[in-house]
């Protein structure tokens, strides 16, 4: 599926006080980013709901100065849900720092009602998809 | 253990485009609960480091002029980790709309070196507590 | 009456050029404090008008990483009007840094006309509390 | 003495859930507006502390779209403190929304010793500016 | 024409990660200064759509804790736009550390249909202005 | 040259009180998405400083809800100076909604005295990114 890119400046109104990237305004930027995959894939951002997040690990920390973007791909498609993985990426080192996983359904815009988006994935292109599809599916199946 | 509460008043400014709480900025709130919770549990603030957020999921939006809390909990100690749960209850109607499971690590506040908190949980005090307890223990096992 | 409690982790993005609580933040959030307490013991958030803040002083600074607390509390029913105390405390010290009181009128939420809310204070359960009540009403008789 | 102007337009993220201006963010911009004025006529932003607000008054509420500025003007002279009288006014109608008055100390810049500023007040240019001085004082002498 | 002034204090809020005023910021209030002086001189801030920015430049940072103002001046007038000249001028220094241009249409304010708004320049009151008028008419004819 | 994507979802919070994407917002976030086409082509984000937006036109408004993004693209390399090209483009209908063009100079990052970077453009892709490159350069040769 395509992947979506957000690119942030860290600056310091971003930053907790060990100054570094704040976790509550990185996991911020990472629901929009994820709703931006999810609604630019699924055609429609009016008719899709936040429902879950299932992950935001953050390996390593981020510094003021630092340009990041989080990398955002759909991995899976149940009926009514969309589930979206992004990857926090470091632009300079290319270094991964934080991972999460983030659930949207689709509904009727108005009424809230779930309705079936009719999406299927594509063929995974990497190895690295397919993996990411089958820790989505995990959170499912518990 | 302890419950922390942390309450909001919702202002346009915190809302998304279906005029309803930003699901982003909802989970912002419910790590900075999460990590309050933690932080005066461990004794510590400087000691403890974000690490992975297992769960945030909506159960029914927030509209705007609600009076929400995040009540926090801690219900999983590691030997170097704390994860607390967190509840956002409408405060005017009792209901709870989401939940969500974060996990800290305790470290050396200059190095952030790992370091056992030495924290133990007390007994829960009812099946709800017990039930939190479970669940979170689950997101280690899988 | 009732105590409520709203906690907030000092970031940098709240600070002053001296790096420590910028007083702008701090009031803003002990208006939204002593509006919560106000909506939570009159039952209706819609009907409830910013009259006037009659002190908000601080007695020391707050610095980066501390966990602080508001603690609200109505402590003056007048016909139509509410007046909230609201401190607000260190958690890990327990000190008290600032102090506030602040008052709200009750009205028709669609007409804004003044209505008289009905709410009489409980007995004051400490001299502490009975004092804040004096203060309250030290603010009215001048 | 002279008076400072600090201007504001309206917008949805200054509004409360009645979509007017939220009052936690216009007694944040006089806290400021203040400050400014003491330390344009202290002449040392460094040196100032912010010490109390006596009142924050709201006459009538402010809508989207206005633009409204604080007219903010050194009332007394303690040895070790200045207060500010600042009038928040709708540009175009005229109209004084909101009346604040707000304390500062000066200090030694690092050590936060008070230090006396030195200042005097000049001779009040109007019966309203008198008025001011008058009302200011009285929340001194009680 | 008359100069309108919109004062901040430089807070950690408002910085990039060299420590100075962030750009964005600084070029945010710029905006919102001109938008003020052009609606005031027009009279209808409902009536107004922001067009271009022409010049944002910055000549030297701006430190956190100084207090800088933008003055702000219409200086042209087409039949249905009017451009504003804006400078940032750190106050204890009377320094200009930054200068822009922006142009607005004049709208009916439901349709937003381009309206000619009557107004006319008067004289220029200092050579000054005369050379920001012309400076302003070479963003038109090039 | 490469062209960096940079994505936003317009909320309440980013509006103005016509209800569409405030223009000092818009230019932020240009501002920020220039700098992060500057840094990562220059490749060191320490030794960029702003220097001037040239232009930052609107054309169309942008509604809440609608998902954009900042595509931008280094367009000419003086000796000590980077200038990008920004488009805002709304990804759902693919329509241009803005067009800006941002200038920033490369310094040594403790003194920022200015050094030469030692870029040079690649050839044009497409005759559409020539017409920026003439662009940008007739705002330095007027």
């Amino acid at each position: 599926m395509k992947t979506y890119r957000s690119t942030h400046l860290i600056k310091p109104e971003d930053l907790n006080h060990h100054q570094n990237l704040y976790a509550g305004r990185g996991i911020e930027w990472m629901v929009e980013a994820a709703f931006v995959a999810a609604a630019l894939t699924h055609g429609d951002s009016s008719g899709l709901l936040y429902r879950n997040t299932h992950q935001f690990s953050f390996n390593k920390s981020v510094e003021p100065g630092e340009i990041v973007s989080y990398y955002s791909t759909v991995v899976r498609a149940g009926r009514t849900s969309l589930t979206v993985r992004a990857a926090l990426i470091a632009e300079q080192s290319g270094e991964l720092r934080a991972e999460g996983y983030v659930t949207f359904v689709t509904v009727k815009s108005h009424t809230h009602e779930l309705v079936a988006h009719g999406l299927e994935l594509d063929e995974a292109v990497s190895q690295e998809e397919q993996a990411w599809r089958d820790k989505a599916e995990r959170f499912f199946t518990g």
